[in-house]
């Protein structure tokens, strides 16, 4: 979810080494990519990295799903050790998934902004970026467009999925489309169902950038006026939430700055914090991939007819993680919970676990022990 | 804090009738307001409401103090019932402070933008409005107002301070500094301190209203362009710290609008109330106010020195009630707990107490039956 957390994310053990973006076209023009609503899109690029060797058998492969502001760098690094993936402490040689074992591959989503086709991308029909005229899409899409990537590396089952929040979900939506195919399925932090109060918080992040005067309804790549002001407003907001009371409480109190009395900059300690955060996320992010990859967590629901989910559970071969956090209260243990509860009914085999962290729903992204050897396990059948 | 809640907020008993605000300069220039920074103000005007009748012995008074974003206007109603007071429920005849027995004051807060000179006042060195070269102020600067305002009323002592949140928050600094003005004193899901968390909204808050485009550092009165997108995602975010998850849950649920599948406009029906209560929020509120007051919110910490605090506390006459609400989560029972905590350790005659309801926040302007009970109870000395 962050590149910078509060926790020390210092990874352990070895190094993915260094890794390269690659790239591939998966679908065009003679073979668009049909999404769940009906609509057709073409070209469908993908940005994607691999870890680790795939075996002969084909049968150690792991996917990694981003969550909402990831990419498809997950673990090593681009050439220097400052830009080790996102999930670096969790993936790499002797890590908890452990490269000298499994294949992880792992992608940029549709409706990105880091390599694979998204709303800042040029739409061939009218030789300009799509901005607001990209199609909606689904969760169901987003995993679907993953599956047509391991697809053309030759994969046809997975032994893990894992994700963390939206990448859980992801994970949680084809596991349910496609159980015969994956062996493991990893839901971390992750909801089959945003609560009131979660699209609340997407909602105003939302508006802050599309009430934004320079977000020209979309329009805004090339010119010279970005959305800035409401990207980054809306990353504060949504962090605020990453992160829990306690740990805000322990890095940050009540500190302050060096000024001199009240001013309406930056006084206090938590605000340079919010304050970096915003503006390191213009470097990275655009608004619009903000917009799309929020509004599909808002509508994803794949228990809300439940009997029929439970029906089409029953009998999943996968077996499934389910963690969840403390402190965590954008995706609290209550939406593991529900998870878990829907899992039961069906018969399934799975592990629940809440975690013990003072870090709130970044903890996924951090070397919690407890958390870390969980995953190790889980994956070894061990648990 | 709202005027618009999501409980059922319509009062109990009959109302305090037709009331008007009125307005009085409490300094001029011969006789300026001294700010606790030492800097001076004037002139400075202030609008205030009152209901009921002061007695003989002048003995029955009771100030209330707003909140953030609250106004003089608490009870009655301006010539039609849809114009209520904010606190209607609580205040008026045979309600928790009866207005056949209490005379109650209420003032538009300094900095305020509803009759009280603040920020959008002019600055007769300029002959413009303030703008953000109002001076900034303290809690203590808040209640000092108010009580010039009662000096001039002829009150030189008070049966009871009360108010919510902020409102709360100045009558606990007006308790501590003048114990002997004050009978009782009623903090109602206040703080002495705000957390990280709380300051982190607070900033996010400051930053869309201080980084929309229109903002104009804070000079954009009487011009065509108005910082109205920051000041109502300002409204927005702060609103959902309001409310409690059950209560959107309760309220809201994931019940959607007629759209046909995702739009980035009103999906969900929480997002047409939040949307609602952004713009309604800009017809009656200006943007510089909101910085003012949420800024000395954070600064408030009046037991930044504990021994001194508990040592100055002690032998002080006034009786506090403590109250908070169970889904409060802006401000938690937590911190009516460290209120008492001092208080008890300096051996204060005080109740605490929690009350049960699934509102959050807004609790304090509803009228929860236990709470009234408790008012009702504590003012009559009965708790």
């Amino acid at each position: 979810m962050t590149h910078e957390t509060l926790g020390s994310g210092a990874g352990m053990g070895a190094s993915a080494g260094r890794v390269e973006t690659q790239h591939v076209r998966l679908h065009d023009e003679d073979d668009p990519f049909v999404l769940e609503s009906g609509e057709k899109l073409a070209p469908v690029d993908v940005a994607y990295e691999t870890y680790g060797e795939l075996n002969a058998e084909r049968s150690n492969a792991i996917v990694v799903c981003h969550a909402l502001t990831g990419d498809a760098h997950v673990a090593g690094h681009h050439g220097e050790p400052k830009t080790e993936g996102w999930w670096d402490s969790m993936i790499g040689p002797g890590k908890p998934v452990d490269t000298d074992t499994y294949f992880v591959v792992s992608s940029n989503l549709l409706g990105g902004c880091a390599g694979t086709t998204g709303p800042s991308s040029i739409d061939p029909a009218t030789g300009k970026p799509y901005g607001l005229r990209f199609p909606h899409f689904s969760v169901r899409d987003l995993a679907k467009v993953q599956r047509s990537l391991l697809r053309k590396l030759g994969i046809e089952r997975l032994y893990a999925g894992m994700g963390g929040s939206l990448g859980g979900m992801q994970i949680l939506q084809w596991a349910l489309d496609h159980p015969q195919e994956m062996k493991n399925a990893l839901l971390i932090c992750a909801s089959s169902r945003l609560t009131p109060e979660n699209i609340a918080f997407s909602s105003v992040a939302r508006n802050a950038i599309m009430r934004d005067v320079n977000f020209q309804n979309g329009d805004y790549y090339g010119t010279d006026r970005q959305p800035d002001s409401g990207l980054s407003v809306a990353r504060m907001l949504a962090h605020i939430t990453y992160v829990s009371g306690q740990a805000l409480e322990r890095k940050f109190g009540r500190e302050r700055r060096e000024t001199e009395g009240p001013t309406f900059g930056i006084d206090f300690q938590i605000e340079s914090y919010l304050d970096h955060q915003g503006d390191k996320f213009l470097k990275r992010f655009d608004a619009n991939t903000y917009l799309y990859l929020s509004r599909v967590m808002d509508y994803f629901d794949p228990f809300a007819d439940e009997a029929a989910a439970v029906e089409r559970l029953r009998g999943n071969p996968t077996r499934f993680l389910v963690v969840s956090f403390d402190t965590d209260w954008r995706f609290s243990t209550a939406h593991s919970l529900e998870i878990a509860r829907i899992l039961e009914k069906a018969g399934c085999d799975f592990v629940r676990e809440e975690i013990a962290s003072p870090w709130g729903h970044d903890s996924f992204l951090l070397p919690v022990p407890a958390y870390h050897q969980l995953v190790r396990d889980f994956l070894a059948g061990k648990r």
